[in-house]
């Protein structure tokens, strides 16, 4: 059983309530809304992303031979309910924001409408997707902030959580605006450039470093970059640099150093000094180790010439909002809207679209939260994406999600673009239709 | 390409170094060893997971033919690199702490010796496997010790970081001695037991609370948790309560309820004694929502009578503490000890061993770090696991872990099983061989 696209890769209770709903036949529409209640920590916006998984997911969701010989033997369910399984597929509509999509608390950035049973079946895999990529991207979405016009790579592989968290972390921060990752599956999978140099082990594993440094530029004759905080970084500066004329005879090329740890502040600035005083202008300071939006913001707001910065724990762990709560929650069932009312949980029933307006300058002013059809201003961020279990669309280019995303950060609010909470922030509203809506449901539910 | 299983889920640099290694023929025995510089913030100590994962990509590792193709064409090598690939197999050894021990910082858990590149590829995805599985297994033996004889269950699949994550997660909280989890692949996958009742949208799909309840007792006649907290809770439990009788009558049957909003301490109160009044007193009370050890024992220690507890987005997003810095460090190449000098990334060269020992009641009294073979007193914490590439021994059972784990968590320091660190943490001690090698090697560096 493949844990990436088995069915079973869901919550028990989504099995055991699928029964019971089989049981009763309880197998009409049901609509459900995945959204986040509140901001994560720290943050004045979220970035959408994961809608492309979610829709391989919902396309190819089958029970395999083994799964259903799994689920009949179990003890848990009648084994009659593995032949109800096994005729499973999901055969209902999507309605998302298109990855790369700012958005805020409370608004809908995917619809399932769906019999039922299916809609709940696939609740959890859709959450583990959206969320991840969501956090990653709006992490992602702040180095991008902090540092306009610098090379960011993604280094988080090592600190991923698993596989498929290393490969989506790389696919989310691309999207964010990240120009590449340091994991290598994530080109032939997803197209994304990757980046890479040396370790401190390659510069150990020799007697001396700078016969590291001919090796390592010998096998790369187009240029690399070359890691020079082995043992003291100053040093290893100025050893490249005097051996500039001697390399150039001898073919040998490097475009780029790495700073792994230290002072990356004042190390940057003194091994820029010797790079340029050794006429190796063009040579690049790339900055690693540790590094989040916080600190890169601090190094570039203190003047630090590095040109690029490779971004790992911080970015897959989104370390200081380290989850993100997107929640998936019915909101009409047979037609009728629907809302829970737990304390502190409540919902806004119904089918809803999310508008967006504009300012004078084109800038993001203030978003609306409408009941779908009615009658409001404003752009409408979600889009029929899946009608009976079928995308009805290509595929969108990773390319094309880069390039949204990148317009909507612009298109922020200034006060938005801040690494800490807006005093003001940004305003969304339930419409008149929407709030009518709830009261209603609350009248009836009494 | 499976994420989960290709040797493209590396970094560059890995490859690069792999290249350039294998240009300039080094390819002597490298010894790495996998450790974790210093304590999480709020840990006490640690606890090893993941091997099994490890020694599974070590034995099965080899590059496919796509991979080998895209590796031919990506442009980022010489053609014939990928025919040095293709016969690329994992050979080394593997010598580690069986998973379930306790380890604490600098520890080695882990020594790959290998030939230098083999033992450079695999690095990204060790550390990513053990990194994850071992920060899962530690927030969550804190939970044990949090909640002793309570049921504990992992929830977080919605918030794991992708499907890995989510599998992973429930095998390492297993370990540290969670009841199971609500994964229900997990089951299948690795025998651990599955946990799952009903969530709210069910109770909302239904026009009457009593009547969801009725139809989901109803479709598990041998009892199950019904979740009370949609609408109000003590209404609920009393209702539930007064249709006791009713209810044996009609052959319907609930074990437990579940609470998972609101105000879990007074909430669990008010509904045990309402089901006592009706004589329900053996349903159990389960709790959820944004749980962790810490509200955990403030609820358990103002005499909360629940019986279980979920545990989701805390546990497998290690919110305290979200990430785990193992890293994975070159100690030995071509039978000559090595290390970092980095600033303040020192390591301790040569292969190693950790010695534990017991005090006079049994329990943990310190830690030695000595140079493998060097004659010390202690428990040899790191065991052969893997030599030629093979396993030597069988896998061990996840319940032969779970035990070790917990036998280990009982031989603690009273101190130690704080949930905020002890004013005086475990001592580890480095032996004189050890000092004495890295004071060569330094010697020997100058």
């Amino acid at each position: 059983m493949n844990p990436l696209t088995s069915p079973l890769l869901t919550d028990l209770y989504q099995l055991t309530m699928l029964h019971a709903y089989h049981v009763q036949k309880m197998e009409d529409t049901a609509v459900f809304e995945l959204f986040v209640r509140r901001l994560p920590p720290h943050r004045n916006f979220m970035m959408a992303a994961g809608l492309q998984q979610a829709l391989d997911f919902l396309e190819d969701m089958r029970f395999g031979a083994d799964e259903l010989a799994w689920v009949g033997e179990c003890g848990l369910f009648p084994r009659g309910f593995a032949h109800y399984l096994a005729d499973l597929r999901y055969t209902g509509d999507v309605d998302a924001m298109p990855e790369g999509t700012i958005f805020f608390p409370d608004e809908p950035i995917l619809r399932v409408a769906a019999p039922l049973p299916q809609a709940q079946l696939v609740e959890s895999r859709l959450l583990n997707l959206i969320n991840f990529e969501s956090m990653v991207a709006t992490k992602a979405a702040r180095s991008v902030l902090a540092a306009p016009g610098k090379q960011l790579v993604e280094f988080g592989l090592r600190r991923a959580h698993g596989a498929e968290a290393a490969m989506l972390a790389a696919r989310a921060s691309r999207i964010a605006g990240f120009a590449g990752t340091s994991n290598v599956l994530a080109a032939p999978c997803y197209g994304i450039p990757v980046f890479g140099t040396m370790a401190h082990s390659f510069i150990e594993a020799h007697d001396d470093e700078m016969a590291a440094f001919e090796h390592f530029a010998g096998a790369y004759p187009r240029g690399t970059v070359l890691l020079i905080d082995t043992y003291d970084t100053e040093s290893a500066a100025r050893r490249l640099a005097a051996q500039g004329a001697e390399w150039q005879r001898r073919g040998l090329r490097f475009g780029g150093v790495r700073l792994d740890s230290g002072d990356l502040g004042a190390l940057s600035t003194s091994v820029r000094r010797i790079l340029d005083d050794g006429g190796l202008r063009h040579v690049i300071i790339f900055a690693s180790g540790n590094l989040d939006e916080y600190r890169i913001a601090a190094l570039l707001g203190a003047g630090a010439p590095i040109d690029g910065f490779g971004i790992g724990t911080s970015l897959v762990a989104s370390s200081d909002a380290p989850s993100l709560d997107a929640v998936y929650k019915l909101q009409e069932y047979a037609g009728k809207p629907r809302r829970k009312r737990s304390v502190g949980k409540a919902t806004w029933p119904g089918r809803k679209q999310v508008l967006r307006h504009y300012d004078a300058q084109g800038r993001f002013h203030h978003d609306d939260i409408a009941v779908e059809g009615e009658p409001a201003a404003g752009e409408p961020l979600l889009a029929p994406v899946m009608r009976g279990g079928k995308r009805i669309a290509a595929q969108e280019t990773l390319e094309a999600m880069c390039s949204r995303a990148a317009r909507q950060l612009g298109l922020l609010p200034e006060r938005l673009k801040s690494l800490e909470p807006a005093g003001d922030p940004y305003p969304v509203a339930i419409s008149p239709g929407l709030r009518a809506l709830a009261a209603a449901v609350d009248e009836a539910g009494r």
